[in-house]
C-alpha cells in the first residue's frame, strides 16, 4: 500500500492495520468495540506494559518497520515469560506523524504480529494517535496457567544462576551500527530485532526457576534486580559465557571490550534465572554463577567495574 | 517533592510514584517485577489503550498534571465500562523530559489514583521514559462477571437511545480555553476533567443495554459507530438534550452553537447506549431517541451538516 498516514487517515489506518491481524481462539471480542475481551482461564492475569519512542528506543535509519514490531513485541512478551506466563495478547498504542509511509506503518503491524506468532500470542486492540515522531506503547498480558508466578525475589543462597539467549549482541550491533560499520550481519540484525527464547524461558519456570527476569538492561542491572529483590548475592564468573567470533571481531574494530557487551549490553532480552542447587539445567541454558549469602553482584569475586544500566533522565 | 525528573532519576521517579498506590485485595503483585498479577475472577479479560500526548490531548498550560491524571485515567475506564465490565487495574507509561518537575509526575499519579479509586479500580504497573514532551500511554482492564459484554453491534430497530453524563461540557471549556477566558468555571473544569458517570453506565449494561459505548469522539460519531456496527439508523432528537444555562452564555459569548457542542464535542466521557423498548431507564440517564431500520444517524429527521468527529491524521 503506498501513500502516506495522512492520505489514509485514522480510521482507514485502523482498518488496514487490523485487516492483517489473523484470528485466534483466545481472542474473544477482537479490535472495534470499545474494548477486547481476552481469555484469561487461570483467574489471574499477567500484565506490563512499555512504551518506545523513536530516537530513543529505535531509529528508522537502523532499523524498519518490520523489525521494530519484533522488537516491540518481544521485549513485552519477554516481561510476561519472565513471569513464568504463557502470552496471551497484545495491546499497542501508535502515534506517528501524517508524513509516515503507510507501509512502515504496516510493516510494523506484520512484524508485531510475527513476534506474537513466536509464541502463541496475538494482538488484541490498540490505538492511534498522531504525532511528530513515531512512538508505540505495548501492553501484553499473559496466563500462568494454575503456576505461581516468578518473581524477582525467591533466590536463595545455595541456587544456580542460569541464563537463557543471546547476551551482548544487541549491544555491539548497535555500537558497530554507530560507528557506521555494515557487518557483521548477525550483531546488526541482533540489534535490529532480539530472539528471545521463549520456550526455554518457560522451560525454566517449569523447571522450578525460584527467581527470574528477562535481560532488558544488561545482565548486571537486571542480575542485581534479583539480588536485592532476594535479599542474596550473585557471583557470576565472566569465564562462563560464551563471546562468540563475530562478537570478538567487532570488539577487536571498535577497540571495545566484548565483556562488557555480555554483562550491561540491553536490548537482548534474554533471560536469567536462579533454579535450586539440585535442579537440572533445561537445554539451551548456560550455568553462568551462583547465589550466596550477601548482597550485591560479583564478577569473579569482584565488583564490576566497567558501565552499568541505563536511567533515562540521567545519560552521559 | 522538589526538583526535576533529571535530579530524581528513573528509579528515584518509580519509587515516588509507586509510593503513592494503596494496596488493592485485586492486585496479586504490583509493580516492581517483570509484570503485574491481576485478580481476573470471570476468566476473561476486558481490555483497552490510549496515547494521550502532550499537546496534542492535554496542555500543560490548561490543565494540571492532577487533572491530566484523573482524564487519562477516566478515559479507558469509561472503555471499559461501556463493555458492561467493572474496571479493576489501569498499566501506565510515561515519558517526559527530563526537566519536568517532579512535582508534576506526582501529581499526574494521584489523578490517576484517584479515578481509579471512583470506580473501584487500581494501579497495577507502568513503565518510564524520556521524551521531548509529556506522553501518556494508558491500558485498563476489566472484570465482566459472568456477564456478557455489551457490544457497539447489538443494537435493534425499535430500542431507546439513551444518553448518561454530560455532552459539551468539555469541548464548551476547550473552546473558552483557546478563546483566553476565564469563565464559566465549570465548564473549564469540564475540559481539564471529565466526570464519568461510571454507576450509571453498569447501570444501563445491567438493564439490558443492547448496545453502549462511551462518548469520546463525540455523540455523533460514537453512535454512529453503533449504528453502522449494529446496522441500525438512530434518530436523535435535538429538543431531547439539555443545554444548561452556562453553556448557552458561553456560546453567546464565542459565537457558537451550543448545540454542536452536545452533538460534537468530544472527552466528557459519557455514555450512550441502546436499551429495548420496554425497558426502564436507570436513574440518571435521558432518552435522546430511538433506533429504527436503516443506516446512519438522523438528527430532527435530517442529517447533521455540522462539524463531525476527529481524525488524527486530517486536521482542518
Amino acid at each position: 500500500m503506498t501513500g502516506t498516514l495522512a492520505d489514509l487517515g485514522e480510521f482507514g489506518l485502523i482498518r488496514a492495520i487490523t485487516a492483517r491481524f489473523p484470528p485466534h481462539d483466545g481472542l474473544l471480542l477482537g479490535p472495534g468495540d470499545d474494548a477486547a475481551v481476552l481469555a484469561a482461564p487461570d483467574g489471574r492475569v499477567v500484565a506490563t506494559t512499555d512504551l518506545l519512542l523513536e530516537g530513543r528506543h529505535f531509529r528508522r535509519d537502523y532499523s524498519s518497520g518490520y523489525d521494530v514490531g519484533r522488537k516491540a513485541a518481544a521485549q513485552n512478551l519477554t516481561d510476561v515469560v519472565a513471569m513464568g506466563a504463557r502470552p496471551t495478547g497484545l495491546l499497542i498504542g501508535l502515534a506517528a506523524p501524517g508524513d509516515l509511509p503507510v507501509s512502515w506503518a504496516l510493516r510494523l503491524a506484520d512484524g508485531l504480529r510475527d513476534e506474537c506468532a513466536e509464541v502463541g500470542a496475538y494482538i488484541a486492540g490498540g490505538d492511534v494517535s498522531s504525532a511528530d515522531r513515531v512512538l508505540l506503547s505495548i501492553t501484553a498480558l499473559g496466563d500462568l496457567g494454575g503456576a505461581a508466578p516468578v518473581l524477582r525475589s525467591g533466590a536463595c543462597p545455595g541456587d544456580q544462576v542460569v541464563i537463557a539467549g543471546r547476551l551482548g549482541w544487541a549491544q555491539a550491533g548497535l555500537e558497530l551500527l554507530g560507528a557506521g560499520a555494515d557487518g557483521p550481519t548477525e550483531l546488526l540484525d541482533a540489534h535490529r530485532r532480539p530472539r528471545p527464547p521463549y520456550p526455554t524461558g518457560l522451560a525454566l519456570a517449569a523447571a522450578g526457576a525460584t527467581a527470574m527476569c528477562d535481560v532488558s538492561d544488561g545482565l548486571l542491572a537486571d542480575v542485581g534486580h534479583v539480588a536485592s529483590a532476594s535479599g542474596v548475592r550473585v557471583e557470576l564468573r565472566s569465564a562462563a559465557f560464551e563471546i562468540p567470533e563475530p562478537m570478538r571481531a567487532a570488539a577487536r574494530a571498535l577497540g571495545a571490550d566484548p565483556l562488557r557487551w555480555v554483562l550491561t549490553g540491553g536490548d537482548d532480552n534474554s533471560f536469567v534465572a536462579c533454579l535450586p542447587a539440585g535442579a537440572e539445567l533445561p537445554a539451551g541454558t548456560r550455568l553462568v554463577g551462583r547465589v550466596v549469602e550477601g548482597s550485591d553482584v560479583l564478577v569473579d569475586g569482584a565488583a564490576y567495574t566497567g558501565a552499568q544500566g541505563w536511567d533515562h533522565y540521567r545519560q552521559p
